[in-house]
């Protein structure tokens, strides 16, 4: 690979394998045991659809995804985080798991281009912005004054 | 130092100093911006009182306390977060600027010394239980199957 089949961080279009370099890798990891608060224990979980749609999406884009059991964010499911080496991590709830997995890998790839270690609010996809639960610096992080 | 020295993990009560050996190396990152719905904007932030009060009890017990401005986690503040390098991360909400920095302090401790990565419940604060708000995998996460 040349210097010139690297593609623009943030845009996926030339992205042709898991392992594209589109940015800094990111992963996400979605909760497989999410469910509503009326569905049967028992029944397949919206989270595990969630997390199937969005490794679904996320096909040659540069994006890891992995399912987890649980992110402990169960009143406001479905849940997922994104994590990038060395940057923040974010957590999201209150996911359409029709609709969300689109929206992490977006959200995803914005964050792998990012340079200053921040998911941008500019361009986020709706979902990721509504359903912010939280966010956690890096381990290194330096503390920020009042 | 000799390994005599070093206090057995989760236990504090032979540390002396913020580099003690209690396990591995933890950090808690208290939110110095959140407030409460009805606090005025330009007041002394809650989360600063609960910063100020986490640092002083993690004086001498080798937990590392990070002031930050904003977890993202607005709507159930205060607000904590608890690191350690390659294991999981804890996000606390609820939290009582006035009695939760003991607490975090305790929780921290607890985690450096447990042996799977994660925070045990058992043990754990009570307010880190109820408060729990999410936590999100090492980097390294190897997924989990339904």
């Amino acid at each position: 690979m040349t210097l010139t089949d690297i593609a623009p961080a943030g845009t996926a279009e030339n992205v042709q394998s898991d392992d594209a370099d589109v940015g800094a890798p990111t992963t996400i990891y979605v909760c497989i045991t999410c469910r509503r608060p009326d569905d049967p224990e028992d029944a397949p979980r919206p989270g595990a659809a969630l997390a199937m749609l969005t490794a679904s999406a996320a096909q040659g884009r540069g994006v890891k995804v992995r399912r987890v059991r649980c992110l402990a964010n169960c009143k406001r499911g479905c849940s997922a985080a994104v994590r990038r080496d060395g940057a923040w991590t974010y957590v999201f709830g209150d996911l359409d798991p029709a609709s969300a997995g689109t929206a992490l890998v977006e959200g995803a790839l914005l964050f792998a281009g990012a340079t200053d270690g921040l998911m941008p609010w500019r361009g986020r996809p709706e979902a990721l912005k509504r359903g912010l639960i939280a966010r956690v610096p890096p381990i290194d992080f330096v503390e920020e004054a009042e």
